[in-house]
């Protein structure tokens, strides 16, 4: 079967830790490179973590070092859920893997104008890149087979009352992506928070063994705490792996086509994803956005992937 | 026991029908007046509406006609809730009670004015009414022990994505009595669609016998044939009964002192309410949000509302 | 020659007293009322200095206390043009003329109700009591002739680089204003700053000696000595005697049927007149824009109301 | 004397080709490349004049083409203005001057990268090519040495009755460009009308012979016929050379240091620029705002440059 081929713009980030596993172990797709927003953590921590993550599990792998703020505002980052380095306590081996001298833009340029196919891009952090890419080269729009993104809410938001964190960090970002005509498929909150891990599970993938069970444990370990700490909630949401987990299987997922748009004028609401599922702007569908998930299988895909990894290291 | 002094400022409405049952039942409550605004359906209907209400309950209570528009934008009315007339399907006798001389304005401003206590304004429709009371009296606002609300939303819209319709009508309005410094009891969305009566239950109130009865079952039977038909619901959220139901027994609620604001700048959010629960924006608290209720104990005050009424008419 | 029914609706300050003056000493005008806003210094002031301007000069003309602070904004003053009191050092006995109970909107609703004819209303500072009434009795609109106003911009404002005071400080009211559909005259920054008196004019002004003189020499010279300070200049505009002057001898004025808009939203804008000569906008026309004046008439007007008026006191 | 580095961003367009027939003539400049922004007219057409003009008077020169619309808005073009063309009915000679491969963006990446001095760059047209590099290379600002930008207004606008085309066409990449923190100075229509060219000077400039002459003659009549028809004057601005003019000659213009602010949010001001000359807005000075020109010595720098390419071509 014909492999699917993608790059991925991502902030790891805990949960970003856990989309990348999750792409490196699945044959069915052809990573033609990682790209690197700020977000979860400052553009210099996630490059280094991406830049490790590969070094050890997929050194093949381009990674390029994207924008390192917003195209309107300061960056606002999430250390309270992913810690400072953005891996909580996981601690990655330096592999002296390196960076590619071209910067995120330039290599999502390059990879598009020399590939024969489309490439889908998964995003899963602010979308500082995309947006700058789409401006400076609309005549690569035609090479992008689509976006899936994780991002937005119609549930209430994570960072203000009703803006999600992904699109609130860069909300013209966002506006531009949104409005770029690519199709686009959407992880909001509405299914990520329905894409949660339980603490026993968590124990389940430790058990598992090898360095990728490790580093999964890790990085989930950190946001779990989180969510124990501040809601008292013993599972947590695995927000970013929606997307890849809809690259490999989207029959685990219910979505409805809407129009979806970022709200950049408000006074409070700054950074909200307006999605119209039930039509009320009357405006043309740009995306479809999922709502439920089979979580049962959603947590056995990352557990299949951590014991596929065991072999790589 | 001292009664509690009341103006009920409301657009019937079907709902807003309940709530003044509800009111007119009850001797805990001395309902100084009942002032009218447009909403649900036009001003002309909705006056005509509490007019004969009034007429065929509690004739002493004066009523008086409220603007006829919002502050700054054109009126945007429900009829696919309320009818036409603001009351379905049901038909009201002409018991030629007279609606006051004075507006809605001058009456509140009177009424306070006189007043040698402290009164509580219950709002159930559009706040066109009270900010420009506010606005032009403000030496009266010393007289307003508190403001009770139905409006707004922290979990989506009525009539946008995310904006409830009585704020989204008059949103400059409603900015205004949120910025006021009275004390504010908000039953917003997140309690009210939680305050539904079933079918069932329906059917038990029009089995009282009645006047109340057969107005009671008007009035909610066309909102619930809305719920049936457009979301396949056999229930109907009673939203405006929640704050006379508040006024009557505070105990059947739960709620948090939040900050509330109003979005007046948004492109796809205007009429929004944040209603900081998690006080993200760290905002001087303005309102107890309501976001709970014992909903069997408040159909059960209906009930016993309408039971009540029997003797009346 | 019948009378023109006026009432205007000022905040003296300064060249609204000039203003009053003019009206006062004029045969051509029957002045129904003078209602009294905040805005050049706060309410009290205004009213105070309203109140004795009648006590001395026209002891029959009723005067009624407005709104104390804007729509929305907290109230904004301009001591530094017109002294704490608004007018100067200037000092006016005190006559025991009584403010009329009705405020400034039941003072307005109540004249133009009882009315036989239409009544222009003149308008010389923040237009809050205005807005205030448009929206509380629309049905008395078609009661107004039209609006004679003193406020907004093209070239510039005087509170922040592109608003004039006037709005500025009631900008939600102004719009309502503008869009009220009544008839408006409107004398922006672009005619009043042409409508300046000079120092040695303000000499003449005092050599014709009387109270009047007295007053308009000390209400000029307060302004006059901010420009001089502030600007460098030796002549000082007045502003809100155009309005009066334009309905005495509306043939010393040119202007343009324009659209007027009034910028709510912007960060560095708002409260700025958008007064469209070149209709870039294609907008319905709502204003005739003054922009010229034959000004040596406009000052010997002036001077001729100060002569009248030496026979009043 | 060291020449002055620079690379000019324009969208030739009628004084775009005044401002760079100044720059060719200068041995002062050492103009590093020419980047090409969508404008007066599509960025086709303004990357073919810009191309030709190069490629008859310094093919040397390289030439990049930039951005086809803007970071968020449609485009808007003034072809009433410029003529269909942007050069109105001047046709230049194809003399195969080739485009670079690297766009706008990438091009000024790679000058600034490769470069041992700080260069200044000039814009003359909307500023997107500039804003996307800004975001995308943010660690390259420190080769920038200064911008000189013809744009923006506080004396009105030419395309909405506040706003300026340059800055109107994409003013949130204006917003960008104004926040960088890059040295500014600033050529506003405050000080390009008063750098108008006359019928006769024009006359003149034809008199001077030479492909230079003829090419100045045909761009500036094309805007004169314009001038005249519209507003019936006999002089036309010359906007985007006083940028070039600044460079050669500072001594010809007096200005002030000033904020200058973008307005991104007004219903009737988007792209108005804020010049506070009076520092109402106490915010930090980011420009020196150029409002005074010596306009005989800078017709006569432009005929010198005329006279000086008789010998090119």
């Amino acid at each position: 079967m014909k492999k699917i081929p993608i790059i991925i713009d991502c902030d790891p980030g805990c949960d970003d830790t856990i989309a990348l596993l999750l792409a490196f172990a699945n044959d069915k797709l052809d990573i033609k490179g990682v790209t690197v927003s700020a977000g979860n953590v400052n553009i210099y921590n996630t490059s280094e973590n991406a830049r490790k993550l590969i070094g050890v599990f997929r050194r093949e792998i381009k990674v390029a070092k994207g924008c390192e703020k917003p195209m309107f505002k300061t960056i606002v980052t999430a250390p309270e859920v992913h810690g400072e380095s953005g891996l909580g306590c996981l601690i990655l081996p330096e592999k002296n893997k390196k960076l590619e001298e071209l910067n995120a833009v330039e290599f999502l340029a390059k990879t598009l104008k020399e590939s024969s196919e489309k490439i889908t891009i998964v995003i899963t952090g602010p979308m500082t890149n995309i947006a700058v890419f789409l401006i400076a080269y609309p005549e690569l729009k035609e090479k992008i087979e689509k976006f899936v993104i994780m991002g937005g809410s119609s549930i209430g938001g994570n960072v203000t009352p009703s803006a999600e964190f992904n699109i609130y960090v860069d909300a013209e970002a966002a506006d531009i992506v949104f409005k770029s005509g690519v199709r686009i498929i959407l992880c909001p909150l509405d299914v990520t928070m329905k894409a949660f891990i339980t603490e026993k599970e968590l124990e389940e993938i430790k058990a598992i063994g090898g360095y990728a069970s490790e580093v999964a444990y890790g990085a989930i370990k950190n946001a779990l705490d989180f969510y124990k700490e501040f809601y008292n909630k013993h599972e947590v949401p695995m927000h970013d792996p929606c997307t890849i987990a809809y690259l490999l299987n989207k029959n685990i997922f219910k979505g409805k086509e809407v129009f979806v748009g970022v709200e950049l004028r408000g006074e409070f609401t700054y950074g909200e994803t307006i999605i119209d599922y039930r039509n009320k702007f009357f405006k043309e569908k740009n995306a479809l956005s999922l709502n439920e998930i089979d979580r049962i299988e959603f947590v056995n895909m990352i557990k299949v992937a951590v014991t596929k990894l065991k072999t790589v290291v």
